[in-house]
């Protein structure tokens, strides 16, 4: 797969300020440089410059997804492949965000807005941050949820099925597994470049609106971490909109709530790893979908079902 | 406060034999002893001769909760106290339960069979259910959820607050929080005799069908075990019905499911012990009452208004 | 028992300021006063005024050790027995500490300097620190380890079976489970006034000199969040002295470390509650008197025999 | 990357049933196969045949560890590879071992035996162990530690340095950290084929006297776990050798332990995951070496020096 990983995600936020406290204090990400307009975060064992870039917008929403490929070669063979797809991409010059080089963006067929770059800052922790393990880019704050670092991020398509295909036959982003509601529509599809359960996921929009974000999630290191998050998020008076819960598909224990300015964020742990080279992705029938989705049972709230805008921010721009 | 503690359920199960097989495989409880159409049961640091008494009988439900009390001189005290209450009591010989002596039995207003001991029987392992800690009266079974100890027992009745007055009051059980519902009235109150959060609750009866037991509980180490047992539970075909979730009043994390029989349990853990001589019962306003039901959210099903049966065995024994 | 429960503690610290980040940042606690050299602390359910107390002093140690009564009765009392004992008391006028009214103090034959008060001023949160949570005296801080409450202060004293003997005698403390070192001396004694596995311990100076703070305690929801505080203060550039470990004798999960003026602190959670109210404190005997200290191993560094003074404020202040 | 990740290892075993009944009923792995003298083990979520073989045997230690590769050209790559750097290496029937088919067996220059496969047999559960969950190829078992999968290997060698440099240069597996011990030699190469923090290590052997079996390690899922599999294996008899600790390597927390025949067994959960494409091995100085093996400083047995034999089923056979 040319594709190394999931790197970063940028968000669009109506009210930085809020968002930036809450992703800092509550959350416990770190800020790792400040723009007019713009704040750069990274969990404490993200090793780059950063993996969220908040940008003030006047809608919430994800401007763009960043996927890590090894070289500008494997961006070049990924842009003869989009070219025989008919997907236009444009090269974009690495000073348009800080920490990465050169990239190439496009916009896939359900509307996801992606970028693929090479060439990475690693983020450099001034010395009140440094710790004294090698294994640690920065201190782990002694503040908030302190996830470990970046995880995924899942979006809302109209066709959940045509957009997997494109993600694997054309990207090369492997299938892991998919759920098929009890009315046999396909609910949603997961996928990753590498050993994790997913990296992205495309799941149905009910309303038929296109291409939405749905979440963007960040890695805890327990269980017990994830319900610490729920009870802290409460008690400082935040609600909570799913979990904590179980999806049966990855095994990975789930909590879901929303950041200030109206984006969908989730704090996640554990599961499965995928290893077999031949992995077939598992399917999770109409009889079985719900488990799928939620092992323990927890209900699956109707708000569920909205997400926020995509690639806005490029349009704002142009 | 003349009562110690909560001791003993005896729990009446139309089936014995897939009860017992629940209790022990899947919650990892140890058989005390057994008599025909009776199993006594106990969590592995419960000292006493059982805590849970599964008793064969038509419908599900309760025949009595065990409290104990320090000497008989206390059983009697409280049965001057009962019969100024108008309250009838009968002694009744120890030969007809295992792992204790005589005992005083009465119904309380709200129609909750109670009882009151004080000599028992300490359980003694056998040898290879011996563990080298003098704290454990047996291993730790390497068998399902395991919980530690007997914990409290809820009950519902049509009127929550005479009832938590004649706990009180008659009884000498504190008062340690109370939930309004959205509609002002009383959801329900939760008692002690000692530092614990609730030994046991009286809950509104929605239908006003007089007293129910709502459920057992036994109490987990830590939340990580309580998510375990929720999973180990689903795998193995059973379903939950509230939970994993959290209760505000408490603090604990919680996890309700019904035994093969039809009688609700709950695996429960951490939370709030009570210390101060001159504690004042928490007031969980309307406004706030959900949030003391169910602090991150975790909906409320619609089936957790039913209970089953109370004294129905000593019915059916009389 | 007369005594209600262990109530606070008043730390000497040579170094306030770092001793004060310290117990804030890293373990979380609130402040809720401050005068000249003196800061009160309290953790987030703590209901009382304070729990702890950081006085500035030329040596580590413990001033006192309180104890709440339910009345002024039962400290009259109390002191009546301590007289018979031969120990003096003296009647400490309120304004001395703020948050409880007037005191008796004295010191044990062992050289242990106690308080018994009954008065206290609940603590009132300001505006921010209020949480909807009723059963909350404050928001949980987003912040350190934020343990639960205040747990338990450990002594070493010279002769172990006496101050046992003098606690359960004359003030009435029940004694729990004691530990006996493998040459058959004993090692040390657990007691406390109510449910919990113990809230004070009376252990063996091997040096012989006298009476000593070993450590103050405070109690966390779950032996993840002990994990968590061993690993966020490594990474802040403190020494962990013991732990994570497990006390066989209690069950609880424990984490040892000195904080920045050299007192002893432990971060514990989880094990043994006592109900029975014929409770037989349980014997390690010395063959099994390791399992009972640290039940997985851990070995017991020899720093662990080293404590900090006792009563050394009060003699200074005379 | 030709190889796809580590796939089992076959332990010697002394007394095979009492390590089978060890690895079944205190680890909760289970039985998938057994013939004359062989046990055939796996975790739940081990999609394939086994991860684990028993073989009955006069002395302890790894017969030896199978590596999968995509496909058999692969394997054939790789026999070219070896064949260069002067390694010999041999065929294998698949009928050798059940569950995967033909294999390319050899030694590496630091005598660990290797095994490259492609060919598998998936786990096919028996009715009763079928699981409702697509992701779980079987149930939990409600028995014991029950981890999740098979992890890892280690290994001690003579010159740690050479075989790192074997591994990486003619196998292409990958260098994620490595350890200096405080006189600058090289404690230890930890490396994977993908995005875990390490499938092999390859440690220093102190004695000199060779390739050794350091200890197998299969993955929890929680820390929780990790502390509960410690408190079961010491409730039943069992010694623990390290642990609960933290490596600071990874991150991971663990639990060392001899099973029955006198091999050591990890369990282990948590840490890093490696993404970046560019990755380059993380040093541990010799000043922060002891923080690597241990962040929490847990003290490091001196057992720890010692190892199992390797590759001794083989030569017997032979």
């Amino acid at each position: 797969m040319p594709i190394s990983h999931v790197g970063h995600a940028e968000l669009l936020v109506p009210d930085l300020a809020a968002s930036t406290a809450f992703f800092t204090e509550m959350l416990g990400l770190q800020v790792s440089e400040e723009t007019p307009g713009r704040v750069y975060l990274r969990a404490w064992q993200d090793w780059d410059h950063h993996t969220l870039l908040l940008t003030e917008s006047e809608e919430p929403g994800l401007d763009h997804l960043g996927w890590r490929v090894p070289t500008k070669r494997d961006a070049e063979e990924l842009r003869t492949a989009l070219e025989h797809s008919g997907i236009e991409s444009t090269w974009v010059d690495g000073g348009d965000e800080l920490g990465h080089g050169d990239a190439l963006q496009f916009t896939t067929p359900g509307g996801l807005p992606f970028e693929l770059y090479w060439a990475v800052s690693q983020y450099e922790a001034p010395p009140d941050q440094r710790s004294r393990m090698a294994s640690h880019p920065s201190k782990i704050p002694a503040r908030g949820a302190a996830p470990r670092r970046f995880d995924h991020v899942t979006f809302m398509v109209n066709d959940v099925v045509a957009e997997k295909e494109f993600l694997t036959d054309v990207l090369g982003i492997r299938h892991n597994y998919y759920i098929y509601g009890p009315d046999s529509t396909r609910w949603g599809s997961w996928l990753s470049c590498n050993n994790v359960s997913h990296e992205t996921a495309v799941t149905r929009n009910a309303y038929g609106s296109g291409g939405r974000l749905h979440h963007i999630a960040y890695y805890a290191d327990t269980a017990d971490e994830v319900l610490r998050t729920a009870t802290l998020l409460v008690d400082h008076g935040y609600e909570l909109e799913w979990g904590p819960g179980k999806h049966g598909t990855s095994g990975a224990t789930f909590l879901y709530f929303k950041e200030p300015s109206g984006n969908r964020v989730e704090i996640w742990t554990g599961g499965m790893l995928i290893f077999a080279p031949d992995w077939k992705a598992i399917e999770w029938a109409p009889e079985i979908g719900a488990l799928g989705n939620s092992m323990w049972g927890t209900p699956l709230p109707e708000s569920f079902r909205d997400g926020t805008e995509l690639g806005t921010r490029a349009a704002v721009a142009s």
